[in-house]
């Protein structure tokens, strides 16, 4: 099991699930609630991380999400899932949320987030490393090539690293003044 | 809503949803119940059928199911629908399960069906024509000519139709003597 | 465990389950899913084969199932199943449904179907000896005497048997002829 | 719906109710954990007191409840419900909880319970009259004859009697000095 | 474990949960069905009561609980247990109910119950000395000072002690003649 | 409804909610599953926004989020949630998530986020503004104080502000170089 792993394709793991909106998943105004779609987000984003990282897994953050259009009972939604990039025992997972009516009307996206994941050995619960990402498409690769920056914003948030010691986004902003 | 809708391909409503199988699912020794996947079943096929018929839908009957091997507590359930063909008001649809470890390994083929749904007019609740299935690819044909077969077992099964009555399995038998 | 059980009646492991149609077992249209009410009847007959077999079963198949009236939110559903007959290791339920508003107002048959179980040993998983059925009523012999039909059928449905293999359905036809 | 309705037997509106005992339903010593008991036996006596009022019926009132040997992860919780007697509005319900182990093994008593509905009007949504319980059995008529002191009971536990104001419950204790 | 435990402080276990009422906990009426808040009370007294005793507990008995004024849909309940009194092994919990619609408005207190619980060793299954309660305000005092009689009333409704046999009851009964 | 209400203090919509993990809130490791946890957080935080802003609110956004160290099956979940700061018709919500074991054993803090709410009225579903916030003890004025500087990262990161028309995080960078 700790052997390494060779670097798969994003595609090898891509995840897709579908929901249909039910009574218990809305608020009083018939709207799926934010919570119930991070927790199928978190689902499905788990099932592409231990199909890319062949271990469990186990939900390490999740980035700023933002709801702009409520989605209503009834409604079908599509959630789909494509890992972007491995570091050491984590990988980053790109989450993209899809709804529409129940007779497929009406199509829109909805939002999207990026969770990452540990990959732990079965057998003692440790990290085990993560098998490198292979982006192949445009948008695989620009995901694969903007993940150290949002990583960089992920440790600063969490307190696991200052400001001054980040390297891309430091260059970031110096490129804007 | 009542115009008549033009012909669609089966990949137009072809509909994917993933569950993981959590311990509710699962009986006394931690295998998946067979209600709940029929249940899981339904929902999918529900949403595909919905797609197709682009209107409110209700389960008219599901096909002999059999369950062979086992799916284990936090297995991967990957679920496939599509239509095959439509009659009237009903259209057939076809369920395709497969499952595999959390890992990703042991992938494997479960089980298959057929489940048959009514599309309803959404302002008085009544049948409402369905629209035309156009087939693709070999196993699309496959599964709209065997459609009319089918549909005579369900008959029959199901009192509406006399066996004496029926010509595809009066013609299969015949071939047979 | 694995000594054989004697003949057990029909009355012995009758069973009754009733539940209220909650408002995330509805649908849009707030009708009872098709699929959950296939769980139901699962779960129920499920007990009811454990207590005939006096073991864990886990469901083989489900025969063809017709859903006629709706069933709405709020209504009461009673679940009655029955054994019928047994075969080696499995054994087929006769499940009936019955449903009526919340006030015991407009009772009516919903649907029925056949489940078949197989009874396993809990030391080591392996299928044991389900013990024979007992008929007293006469509806009880019926579905008896029937049960080796519907079995045949089965066993061509899930491909482990071939039509010309048959004998109660080949002479079923020729009857017909 | 107000006119007033025929006396009715017990048998016509007796429920039963079967629950497999799952993991969600159980504490982390996987026992059934009392609070869920008390909901299966709050549902099968609605349903209880519905089919005998022919009305909506909401929960009055549980009274003393105690909870003696544990119910397993896996066990058939089977639950008897039938009426007692009327007060105006309300209706007592004698609740009985039977369980055993999913191979119908080690059947037992568990506990009982009596709770009281009151039957409303569904137009208006007040309180409407119960028909009263005709007792047949013996059994049946000592639950009748002994409402009414379990009724001062409740009425004094609630704060809507004094215990000064009883006459079943001084009576009682007169007997006994 | 097995060590006797410090007396402890009322407030060193109070407990709040809050919970909102969502379609599936809901009767036709679009009410909280009694059994469900029967079960959110469990829940909330067990967590109390597994502090207070630093223990495993499961339920022994509920008292006496009334409802009297709807909960619905929608609203906020907030559960409030704290516990009042021991006895050996086993420990009173008193819990209160309060509901206000979603904006905070028209709060009311809805009923209040006692729940006791048994604390259980975690090797042996066997029970175990629940530690004394110091009781520090009035209503914590009076609610201490009340619980014997509260006991004796339920020792009696279960069937283990003979209302001849009590002396908190007769005394109070004595007072009133 | 639409009349602009007073400013109010943090406590006087502080909401607690305490929950037991249940298996079913679990992965294959038995720890809660993440999204499970951001469900919980997000009913907290719901509720104090409603009462805060005494109407209905939907999920604006949720902050990152880190998961540190495992809640085990069993565990009691602690959640408090408190509101920091409006802005026109959305106020922003403090989550903190504390765990201990059944027995109240090994109590810890397990992490922490920020959501946002927009408030709605009822009649038409447009957002109403939010009442104002006061704070009183200093983590509550600290909490007000950076908030503004929380609202720009999260207009940037949904893509609403650019990053050269901040002030707040601006001048947070200028100060750094």
């Amino acid at each position: 099991m700790s052997q390494k792993l060779k670097p798969k394709k994003v595609a090898d793991s891509k995840t897709v699930m579908t929901e249909m909106v039910m009574p218990n998943d809305t608020n009083s105004m018939h709207n799926l609630m934010g919570g119930n779609l991070l927790r199928w987000m978190d689902i499905a984003s788990a099932i592409c991380a231990g199909r890319h990282c062949e271990a469990y897994v186990v939900t390490a953050s999740v980035d700023h999400v933002s709801f702009t259009r409520p989605i209503r009972l009834g409604e079908v939604v599509t959630i789909e899932t494509s890992v972007t990039r491995s570091f050491n025992s984590s990988v980053e997972v790109y989450v993209e949320v899809f709804a529409a009516d129940v007779k497929g009307g009406n199509p829109h996206r909805c939002n999207h987030a990026y969770y990452t994941f540990v990959a732990l050995d079965d057998i003692n619960g440790k990290p085990q490393t993560a098998p490198e990402v292979i982006p192949l498409t445009e948008i695989e690769q620009q995901r694969y090539d903007s993940a150290p920056r949002r990583r960089e914003v992920r440790l600063i948030l969490s307190g696991r690293m200052k400001l001054e010691q980040s390297t891309e986004i430091r260059a970031f902003f110096e490129q804007l003044s």
